[in-house]
């Protein structure tokens, strides 16, 4: 009846579906040191002996050395990495390891181990940010003059700077960082001393255990130190987030290497090639850093379900947590590490960039602009008129640039000589002086601000 | 600059983001399978030599042994499965491994192999159903007689039996596994053949290795065999429905396995104990059931994410497409197994289930269709009268039952003693004899001719 | 304390929350079918009287009359449309109108109207899919020669036909298509005289008010009827997987009317245009139908959400069921007609794509495959040597056609002069005459039998 | 061809799909506050004269009114509210109207609306929490001292109190309004100024627009400012893990609302009743608030699917952004409005609390940690120890304090009559006084310290 891998029956079945060894074996730097405070405390509280403190430091040492040298054989039938420890370090240190576990319970264990493990993975991904937001910086500065089309609907609108571009991004990598940063410091508490889900009525000292595991404090609530996971929910979000934004500019990356746009070169290291046609590179990087937003929200989405209408206090639905945050991490990082390389090998053509940038009549409105600025004209009436000139250019196939004054002249007679002065790329770009616009000089600005702010 | 693991610079982060092996790899058979199919067919075509077939089928039996005897060693350096196997057989076959991939490219095989594992997965989620439902059935025939509360709003509302609850889920699971077979039914065509994504100019008979590998056809369109991943998408959608059925009835067991409720005892084998409290059974293959609906709709939400918006044909993107498919069809067949053995050891508390059903006057619709039937009062009358009763008893703590027929006829003269054969929670669900109600006949009924029907 | 729009307090909260009137209006005509069906039936079954059912059906007709006049007055106190309905019934119906609801409930009522509604919307999408399959398969034809670059990576990899791309989302739509019409099927049956959970002891006739209403049969079992959402869940399902198809229709719209692709030229009707730049056609409908697939997957998950872990039966959660099933259906027939209508209007540009077509060296593959049917080459080796040939060409800024004879033979002295017949992207699409593959006469064959299948 | 509500072919369709005005009507007050802003700052730099400012904002307040008194006719021919209230202005004020949108956008205008928007959409939910958080501090305080189970796998487990039950929702209730508050000082930038995408040339002041509409500052990046919609997803992210939150209590409220928990009574305002049983209480209210995280998250996750991928500057799917949010706010905000009400009117039944607090030998825990505490055993052997005695107390079908001492003491003769303090519900919860657990005098001392700390 159960046939294929369940063929053993309910035992088989209920073991797989139960033991989560299988990757909460991935915390088992987490749950020593976390046992390691803990243990420091109970001596520290006079409820366990030095002794005993000290047989349990040290048997954690060996268990941990053991793992990382691959001598621990994980086993389903001790269920999870907490009774993998405990029950080693109680093989080595005897009656010391079975008092270990006073005042504790797996569930403020686990709760603790995890979001270890989440604070330090954050700290990881900021400090990853920090190298692509350098790389964006760097790479904005160089090429702050260097003209390309901005798009309306992927439509040529009027030109800006691809240093202007980066710095798109710069603003929306900080706020995915920053976003980082918050959720860090909103997780930062420490369950332990929680025990089940009630407290506990040994005179823990919950200072003492956060301060050592680098906590800012030990959390209010034992029933909320057990059965909260929104930190969990929150970095996942944080990460969607992000991933959508690093998707956007992958789009880009791929967009910009294509024939047609040829934007851009695309990186050896970040491109994959073709034995029969060895001129092509494939933008496979930028089209898995596109991609795994999809992993990401799906991993967030997931949690957000799992957590869904869950009664207090532990169920065993929330084992269901790690798995999916392990791997959203993982591959998040691996986003930002491509993301950072691809930025720094990024090639611009910048040739092919002006070009566009000039189609289109990108500059109508650096002409609708002069007319409201110089000959005072009302906006919606400078639109008009602009319109108009822009179809005698299209209807002659010749840019802006290219019509006489008298051609102007014939649309609006007030127009003088001095329109021809915006119609530039390089004037448009330049002109955009106020706050915020693309003139090579506020993007210059832009970068001094953000290497001095974030120093 | 790159830090911890990508320490070693772009070529370590290009390895790690682009390397499929690691899950791919669990598509060896497939690919074999379809190397075989296609071997054979380029022979039967004279596009290669039965000398050169033969080596090929030889060579192909040989890297299925070393794989499956572990021998095989995976290096993301070779990126994903078809080119360790391809590798490996040109050591093995020389030249005529050189001849295999003719008229074929990654991108048809990849889809080749892709439809066959999740075809294939269908068919073994299918036969899942088939033990589940059966059980079900036995269940339900079981306990036709066997009477709990129907509940709205989770409020006692009507007697029901708990055969007919357990036939309520019958249905929801025939459908679910008909979305498979549905699904199972679309999928099966043959995208090799098709290429890089322009079709081939070799004379390939595509109807044989369709038929050689149990597709119903080749896929008609070139750029959508390489292009296409709905199949995918409609698997997941489908166990993401049948998951969130499977995650109604875990919550209902949770929920009756609590001490207040009592309506079953959980089976030892699919719950977990505590050393502390010998007495206590935690239903966690219930609850971990109920939490798998969480990682296989943020399966499917992931893909639908990878998918939106990408352009023809093959883009790297798709590369997700295969873990989230591998991972939500293991947990989702898990949850069928694990749902099935509850089932099976299910032992309902017949007294305390009685004992609900009794409560809350719940047999006052009955008296209300009494009314209705025997009196011919307005239905909405009817309900007016039996509120005034219900009130009464309410006011007295006690049953309808326990009212004597100078208080029904207080509120209502024309009521007769015939009225207390409706009042007990008995006489209640054995009338509920329309096609489709809770009545033990029907459920009966219901069992038998699902039997029939399923043979 | 309450605030705002909750000045009034609890009384006002609980309104707002629980009150369906708002959006469940919408059903009033499904209510009113439902109801006439259901009081024939009881007439029919001598549960009411003939005059009864006559009374009750000349009110509905006047209730719908006043509805569809805008004369009904909606009002919270009422909560949804069946109060509406029924009081006003029994305003013009008298008692007659109170016998109406003898053998029924809420539950059920509401589960056939909104099967009633999805199932006619399945209908009318399945209606708007033959609009624009067959708009599909004319523009196919008309440009089953037209060549254009098949991408992967969005690079240039080999050329293929306007037909054969578009005959690629005719492949996808059609199975789109399919699962709706399997989701339909699924769905036709009917809840009417499951009543509030439990059945009914009235003697319904249940077939005939499922003919009456064009449901295929009545739901087996009166739980489920009430309580299953399957059918909206799977109708959303169908839905996300189709938008995620429109939606890569739609990006790719988009790119081809980007300046540098110029692929196509949007059509006036689905563009919006600049005041500023009259000669801009901006991509207005083929970026919201591409956006679009956000909405639809959003309700779909919603759904899902909403019910996760919901016990049996009837719980209020279920109400959250209709708006987003209502709003993606919405969304999702006008992402199909404006998908028809950018369709129907595309006006290709077919110089610029045969220009891309020809870019990047797209004919090496042919190059191979000559190489290995002529030369009888092992296909590896083959890549090999086009490889040489490629780069020669690549170093020299010229196409593989510019290549002399000489050049050619200095890689590989077999190569003959007849090497140069599949250089060209015309002749290398014909030579893709493989089932499946781009040669304009499979486009047109395609066409032709997809024409006959539908009919 | 195009059949029921498109008769009118492709107008019809493009004005559905392309106007937003149906939903962005709403931004009125957002438009006109920033087109205010706007106007004082362009003649505060001399870019219109004061007699124009003045003609504006008299204009603008006109236009305030007459949409307030509904005498604005929407009309999608003009597509969105800033062409209505543009439109309406220059029909009201003339030439002075047309030089309102000098150095202005559609792009920047719109991201200006819709931040006034979500950002004061927070700020009124930031005040709905602290209602909601002032009731739960009222409550807790309250019932400090009433027993309740608290429950791990909804099995009994230890006894808690309701008012530690009630603070653990404090607990994540005040993080989920910490997560608008950042949400909110992360959004409070100034779009205007920004232009189409890429700045302006216009001598702007954006200072003084951000300080006029109460933005921190104006955004830094003119690019990003048009592009952004991470506020939205934020604040959807941020909303959808409070709703997880919410749902959880609602989950909890419908379960201690059934017959055979008894918890609570339900509150008649945020119940329904049944005029067939007068005594049934639905929970319809808590139901719908656990509903509606389907919802809620259902709009984050479609708004992601929107973003992703998007090439910068503006494109039309972002108009898809703002009706998802403006439905997850209401619904949002009415589920804070329900959950204060029904806390505030929680009326717990605390006998059945406090029998259901004492099955299931819950105070198992506190004989294990005597044992620990008292005669120095080691945890892991105190916990075999205790399974043995409740194994004895089971058996004899007796709660644990109804075992003598020479029970005990045949268990482990070390055993005092001590023992007994322990084994009592309330000498349980008493005896959690770690900071952080259950114990009544911890309750309060938490429930000050937040009042201290919220004031």
């Amino acid at each position: 009846m159960w046939g294929g891998r369940f063929g053993d029956g309910p035992g088989a079945i209920m073991q797989e579906i139960n033991a989560s060894i299988d990757f909460d074996k991935r915390l088992y730097r987490e749950d020593i040191r976390g046992s390691k405070a803990h243990a420091k405390m109970l001596a520290a509280q006079n409820i366990i002996t030095e002794a005993d403190r000290d047989a349990i430091l040290t048997g954690l040492d060996q268990v941990e050395k053991e793992i990382e040298a691959g001598q621990m054989t994980f086993d389903p039938a001790l269920e999870d990495i907490h009774m993998h420890v405990e029950s080693r370090l109680r093989e080595i240190a005897g009656a010391a390891g079975a008092r270990l576990h006073t005042g504790r319970s797996r569930n403020d264990q686990v709760a603790t181990d995890f979001r270890l493990w989440t604070r330090d993975a954050s700290d990881r991904m900021i400090a990853a940010y920090d190298a692509l937001l350098s790389v964006i910086l760097n790479q904005a500065e160089r090429y702050a003059d260097t003209v390309m089309p901005g798009f309306t609907h992927l439509q040529t609108a009027q030109p800006v700077t691809l240093g202007h571009h980066l710095m798109a991004y710069y603003e929306m990598f900080a706020r995915d960082r920053s976003r980082l940063q918050d959720c860090r410091a909103r997780m930062n508490e420490c369950p332990l001393g929680a025990a089940a889900l009630a407290g506990t009525s040994f005179p823990l000292d919950r200072d003492m255990t956060a301060r050592e595991l680098g906590f800012d404090r030990p959390m209010a609530n034992s029933l909320d130190a057990v059965s909260a996971r929104d930190f969990a929910m929150e970095l996942l979000s944080a990460m969607s987030i992000a991933a959508v934004h690093l998707s956007r500019l992958a789009d880009e990356i791929v967009l910009w290497a294509t024939a047609p746009f040829k934007f851009i070169t695309l990186s050896d290291a970040f491109s994959t090639g073709s034995s029969i046609m060895p001129q092509k590179r494939n933008p496979d990087a930028a089209e898995l850093v596109r991609a795994k937003v999809g992993r990401i929200v799906g991993a967030q989405n997931g949690l957000m379900i799992v957590m869904k209408g869950l009664p207090l206090a532990y169920s065993k639905d929330m084992q269901e947590d790690k798995e999916p945050v392990f791997k959203a991490v993982d591959d998040f990082a691996l986003c930002l590490a491509a993301m950072t390389g691809m930025l720094e090998d990024l090639r611009p053509n910048a040739t092919a960039m002006a070009a566009a940038a000039g189609g289109g009549f990108s500059t109508a409105t650096d002409l609708a602009d002069w007319l409201v600025r110089v000959l005072k004209m009302p906006f919606r009436d400078a639109h008009h008129v602009t319109g108009t000139i822009v179809k005698i250019a299209e209807d002659r196939g010749v840019d802006l640039s290219d019509l006489s004054l008298e051609d102007m002249q014939g649309v609006h007679e007030a127009i003088t000589a001095d329109i021809f002065t915006v119609l530039s790329v390089d004037a448009s770009v330049a002109s955009r002086t106020c706050f915020g616009g693309t003139a090579p000089d506020n993007v210059r600005k832009a970068v001094h601000a953000a290497r001095k702010a974030h120093k």
